[in-house]
């Protein structure tokens, strides 16, 4: 019965926040606007999402090594663009510093 | 020995993945900058969550249950702040329609 009932939150609560990040990496990609993402949140998610692949890895689950592989994934799209845009505009204020 | 060794994945997973969401919910907060985020992302990780925090109420899992009450918190914060941002912007530009 405990079984069931934690299948029946835990199948939605790992496809629900598994996928969160296909409209972000989508967004992200497509517009190249990352001025409200947070650097240090994509830094510390994608690690930990990491992480969560490595107890996937170590405890032998399928379904934690196949749904943090596709965060993982996605994380690291958007941390990717996040860090080039960051550079991007640290190199910009350098050659053209505020008046 | 596989315990131990899980251990010493999951606990950094659980809470580099909790604590990613305290820098976003500052910055979104400070900066009121949603423009990046996606709604829809937002929208399936804090419903999400939330099936976590169940599932965590279910198998009765302390260390689940606390790490999903914190990020259903900063999601929450998030995701709401989104949601004012979208509303303003969907109300001006009924306002002011584009010439």
């Amino acid at each position: 019965m405990t079984t069931e009932l934690s299948s029946l939150f835990g199948y939605p609560a790992a496809f629900l926040t598994t996928i969160a990040f296909v409209p972000q990496a989508w967004q992200s990609w497509r517009t190249r606007d990352l001025s409200g993402i947070s650097l240090p949140m994509y830094t510390l998610f994608t690690l930990g999402v990491a992480f969560w692949l490595g107890y996937g890895i170590v405890i032998g689950s399928l379904p934690v090594i196949a749904a943090n592989t596709i965060t993982l994934l996605l994380a690291s799209v958007v941390l990717c663009l996040k860090i080039i845009e960051t550079r991007r505009r640290y190199l910009l204020r350098k050659i053209e510093p505020p008046t």
